[in-house]
């Protein structure tokens, strides 16, 4: 039996996947030239339909890498000198926060409680970090940030840079991306594609500092992915390297899917989804979910502790034809994650629930 | 009419690459995650499986990129802390230089004579790189080091790291691998694969220096992809990020080919094929090979400067079946770059010498 991949990312592919495969190599895309017009077209093209799907305003700069996690290095390397500040609730925003302290960074980490809030009573009323380090979404525990915690991180610093990792919400993640200024993502997760591509969004702000930092010279910007390489090529609809174009030309076609479907249409799908499957863990006497905080509960990556281990619930799901993830790392275990990308349908959402109520 | 891709990379894909991508949507690669048992799998038949295709010692470890470019970035952090030597003639060479420059190291250039070879009567006696830097071959001109030339940097330099760029010589590039310490290329030119995905062989000289740096504490490594970071993945049968895992399966589809076909194989064709656009060149009199010295030619990217400029021999080659390069960055306009990998059939590449024969 084909199993549905509900897996956290890499997960279940777009639908078209194999359409849009046959498309590009039709057009000769794993031959193109990234110095060529064709590929600058599909730079172009592929940067304004992201900025459009996000709402990200016109004057941001796109910029594109091997990974999501290739960004937080460029991001402390280009928008830091001395200390950033971190809110950590789960394995990626902690990588988030070593990434920079390995530069030399003054890494100031604010742990969860254990309900997922942040208190920030102890940070002197004089801190002044450069940069503010956050994960909307922590795909090793399902726990998200809420729009009210982003905006009063905002209100406290507003004349700070802020940076915010949407790998696991993106792209329904129901941000106002005019206020934060690098906002990244890759493409394994919400976009059903194979990895191998990260994306950034910069506002003019971050590109500023990149820019006054360069100047300076006393720090290390990342060379070739520095803020300003990237932007000196994507000022001729280019890349500084050869870059994953294939990717880009399937992350173009999803990103036209996308729009075509309406990021309005995809965000409440998402929430029904959600909704369904929280409701059905909610039911369960074997399954809970681990996030109790509603507030806190990520649409997208949903974990559950299952009181028999993981491994008897992941087989259980898998004789039913689905694959789950298990817990992330020590995790692994004791929780599962089940992933709510816009490639999931609400029928095999249904059925997975179905599942879950008899397990 | 379908144009056969004689560009220096991105370039003709693999004859059999559409195959391989069916084969891996079968096996649901694209949804694979990088924390599974299948992927350890992978990642551990495709890294011994270039160990033999390129005959490098079982002892060294192969890491994964985005890109060759960041190979240049992660080789300086991770092989030097104070100086590299860099051997340059052209943009590639030029760019692994500046790379080692912006990161503060004293890169000491030693730029080819117009007859491509190098003096190094300049250098002090007492002078000691921790890290010399070549360029296998140059893509931007069509140069490449001969044997007896990288032979001399080793013995003149017998115990210092030596890194080599083989992103436009690989697989076919003839050099004794187990006397060089960080080897390193990307696979959309000679494997005839997509771009976005780099590969490194580190030697455990390297590997110990990389220990060393990031034992003294004073040397930022490049946090997730420091080699020792990688190493750790490695020894698990991952990587530290999510990969290109995609190209990492056709990479390993297309070594399993190469390795049926034997290397020698391939390199005597690729000498065969490279012969006889040499020739061809060399009977032309409106398009002459850049390359005079027949010791410097590159077998895999030939250039050639036609007497009334790129555009109308390029022109001239697409009506007739074929796209090539024009020449690199300032070249463009007065050069062309015509590509000789292993997806070139001597069939095509008999045809486009009579295209040759006839301009």
């Amino acid at each position: 039996m084909e199993l549905i991949y509900f897996t956290v990312g890499p997960s279940k592919l777009h639908e078209k996947f194999e359409e849009f495969i046959a498309k590009g190599n039709k057009e000769n895309i794993g031959s193109l030239s990234h110095r060529s017009p064709r590929f600058s077209e599909l730079f172009e093209n592929l940067s304004n339909n992201l900025k459009i799907l996000f709402n990200v305003p016109e004057e941001y700069s796109v910029f594109y890498s091997g990974s999501a996690t290739e960004f937080m290095e460029r991001i402390v390397q280009n928008c830091s000198e001395k200390n950033t500040l971190h809110f950590v609730d789960g394995s990626f925003s902690r990588k988030f926060s070593e990434i920079s302290g390995k530069q030399g960074r003054i890494n100031t980490e604010i742990v969860a409680e254990d309900d997922g809030s942040f208190f920030l009573d102890n940070l002197p009323s004089t801190y002044e970090p450069e940069l503010i380090c956050l994960t909307h979404n922590e795909t090793t525990n399902g726990v998200t940030l809420s729009p009210l915690f982003i905006e009063s991180i905002q209100k406290r610093f507003p004349d700070k840079l802020i940076a915010l990792d949407i790998v696991s919400s993106a792209p329904t993640s129901n941000v106002d991306f005019s206020k934060i200024d690098c906002i990244f993502f890759s493409v394994q997760k919400g976009f059903g594609l194979p990895a191998g591509l990260g994306v950034i969004f910069v506002s003019p702000r971050a590109l500023k500092k990149a820019e006054e930092i360069e100047k300076n010279g006393k720090q290390y910007t990342g060379s070739y992915h520095s803020f300003m390489d990237l932007a000196k090529y994507a000022s001729k609809k280019q890349t500084p390297e050869t870059p994953n174009v294939f990717g880009m030309y399937l992350l173009n076609e999803v990103c036209l899917d996308f729009l075509n479907r309406t990021i309005e249409k995809l965000r409440s799908e998402t929430k029904i989804k959600a909704d369904l499957i929280y409701k059905a863990l909610d039911g369960n006497k074997k399954l809970k979910p681990l996030v109790t905080n509603k507030e806190l509960r990520s649409e997208t990556v949903i974990v559950a502790k299952p009181i028999n281990g993981s491994q008897e619930v992941i087989e259980y799901f898998k004789k039913g034809g689905f694959l789950v993830a298990s817990g992330y790392a020590e995790q692994k275990e004791m929780q599962i994650r089940i992933a709510n990308f816009p490639s999931h349908s609400i029928e095999q959402v249904q059925k997975l629930c179905m599942l879950i109520d008899n397990y």
